[in-house]
């Protein structure tokens, strides 16, 4: 296992390539199209694009849409496309087959979870979030809540495990923050909260891909993520989402679509759920958005899970232990856990002109992302980065501070997209 | 204008030819890219490859994400495209700017407009629609009331006027019927039921790109619509839907995701709905589909709809005429009306042994599907079909039912995709 203590040692260049040497995943980086000299710090926003998403896309679009038209529903398997791909995301996040499904966005998916989730639950009426939580969880909640008639209550990290009331019939959480990669303890929250009654919707948005995750084994119930972040779906792939199996038979869809019909070609008038987790499939799934999703997650399936957690923990000491000893003295302050045990795959720094340096860092091939108000964010994907890229971006960052160019950077206005 | 008046007179291959050489649109056929000598007469459930598509998917893949990364959110407009694909498509059906956008499914959609609408008419609390209507839009009515405690009354074709109550807060239908091509007259029932108080949702997904529309010339209030039909947007394209200017004050999406925000990059903790058609938007798009739909959209806005609409007519005029002549007393029965005024861009005909045929057919090459119990259908699209094409797949259907072939046809099972 690659790893060092950070805050003790000194790094450099060679600490660095002997990362890289010592690094079992580095020919993963081959596998992925990133543009010649750019520093590619952004991929818990959107992932890079895998080598072969190209000629599957290609495949999908020429043979399998032109050549096969209707016949590929059957012929192609684009009707058990979601399941099998959901089958395959399971195998990432220890889910077991028939609990994931891919569909719709992770949005839309919230909103199928909160409502089937606090419908399940008779006589609670408060739906407990994070303050801060990633803003479409707070807003699906409020729009789910505003239909049910729930009350939404959020509450500040430390202060969720002390909410946790015979009121709160659900607690949804994101893994790993979205801003700070602060990681909640899946298996202690969840225990907290079922103890209480209550059941738990994590978003494992920035989470799946990069770090370890064992649903089942933290006996988790409820759960979406996000395909175009480590999953490399490409942009704005299809999200997923994932059901206990102990809690399918009480979980319906408000989004009763037909896709999600126990028997969706006999037509019938009556809506009624499939047994199984193609209950929450809604319309047709975007099938060219969809199948590139399935090379991504192919790819990342072919990787140890637990030596690419295990490096993306090593990314972030490096990385940590980098900017803090080369950029000293200019007033960037770690916004993220210093413990890699308690940190996601993505490292952010404040600093009062954030912004300003994350134009001057993009004007210089380091893409990264700013969050207001002061938050500059690295995301550091461990399938096709490595440590020589770090320190790279490291010293670039240095030389931006050192000689204030980031003054002189104007507004380009695309640094937003989480 | 090519009509024919096909009760009266006699057709053959010359007539078609004849047809197809006074045909305005026909070069539009090689803008697409079906395989030789297919009879693909399935555009209204998947619309076929537009040439341009592939080279254009290509180009998402490979310079958008791949090399463009974060970046192409704002330097591709993929932020805007929802929007400007919307509006697009506005000018398909008779909508203006600003009333249109590309978002999730159709059967989503229908979520969002179904609830909105309901929570808009305050002390109406049945949603009317009729029976036999696509499944979708009855399961989404079922899933809506569900949540909403509303009362849902389907009632036949001919009783939908007289069941316009002052119960009824919505009434949703779909502008062709997907089984039988039956045409409502919307700017009629628009004004009876907005006489009685309700709203009126349509669903064009068998009538965009292929009939006339006019929506705000029928003082529409409400529409949803599907990508992958005759706008030949690529299996499972994103749908739309159409607000009119009007009510999009009072019109709230209950899938309040963050796409939806009235300043989606604050990260800010409180839902506030954008002020124009995008809070209608939720997650994030899938930008694949999505910019593939473009391409279809594209292609047939640069079609003239009232010369679309007229050969779609006709095709139909000369399809019945075609069957019934050259399949005369093999019990074929017309389930479509006869009159093209009354009718949309599919025409289908009902036997006993329907499916057995429909599998001789596409065994044969011709591509139609089977609808239950009993029904063939036929999608005539009028941007790629020709007349003499429909003359030989009426002749291969002949063939079929004078040899009794289709006795010796299997079930292989696809033709089942709406």
């Amino acid at each position: 296992m690659i790893t060092i203590n950070a805050p003790c040692q000194r790094v450099d260049r060679n600490t660095a390539i002997a990362l890289d040497q010592a690094d079992r995943l580095s020919d993963f980086a081959r596998r992925f199209d990133l543009p010649a000299g750019l520093l590619y710090l952004d991929g818990n926003s959107l992932g890079a694009l895998p080598r072969a998403t190209g000629d599957r896309v290609r495949d999908v679009v020429a043979t399998e849409w032109g050549q096969g038209l209707i016949r590929s529903w059957n012929q192609h398997d684009w009707i058990g496309a979601p399941l099998r791909i959901g089958t395959k995301i399971a195998g990432l996040i220890g889910a077991d087959p028939g609990e994931v499904i891919v569909t719709d966005s992770t949005s839309a998916n919230l909103f199928k979870l909160i409502v089937a989730a606090m419908r399940s639950q008779t006589g609670r009426r408060v739906i407990l979030s994070e303050k801060g939580n990633f803003p479409t969880d707070l807003y699906m909640i409020q729009g789910a809540a505003d239909l049910l008639g729930a009350e939404v209550r959020t509450v500040d990290r430390a202060d969720i495990a002390a909410a946790l009331s015979d009121e709160v019939g659900l607690l949804l959480l994101t893994h790993v923050h979205y801003k700070t990669a602060e990681c909640f303890d899946m298996a202690n929250l969840t225990r907290l909260a079922q103890a209480k009654g209550a059941l738990v919707l994590w978003d494992l948005s920035h989470s799946a891909g990069a770090v370890e995750l064992d649903l089942n084994g933290a006996h988790a119930d409820l759960a979406v993520g996000c395909g175009y972040k480590y999953l490399n779906g490409g942009p704005g792939a299809p999200g997923y989402l994932f059901v206990a199996r102990r809690h399918l038979a009480a979980m319906r869809s408000p989004l009763s679509g037909w896709m999600g019909h126990a028997a969706p070609f006999q037509f019938s008038d009556e809506y009624a759920p499939a047994e199984g987790i193609e209950r929450f499939l809604c319309g047709t799934p975007p099938l060219l958005s969809l199948l590139a999703l399935e090379v991504g997650v192919d790819l990342l399936r072919e990787a140890d899970m637990a030596a690419l957690a295990a490096k993306s923990r090593a990314m972030g000491d490096y990385f940590i232990a980098a900017i803090e000893q080369e950029c000293a003295g200019f007033g960037l302050q770690l916004a993220s856990p210093r413990d890699a045990a308690q940190r996601g795959s993505h490292v952010s720094f404040s600093h009062p002109s954030a912004y300003a340096i994350m134009q001057a860092l993009i004007g210089r091939g380091v893409i990264g992302d700013f969050r207001a108000p002061d938050m500059l964010r690295f995301g550091l994907t461990p399938l096709y980065l490595g440590f020589e890229q770090l320190w790279d971006a490291v010293a670039i960052l240095r030389d931006i501070l050192t000689s204030e160019s980031w003054r002189a950077e104007a507004d380009n206005g695309w640094a937003r997209v989480t």
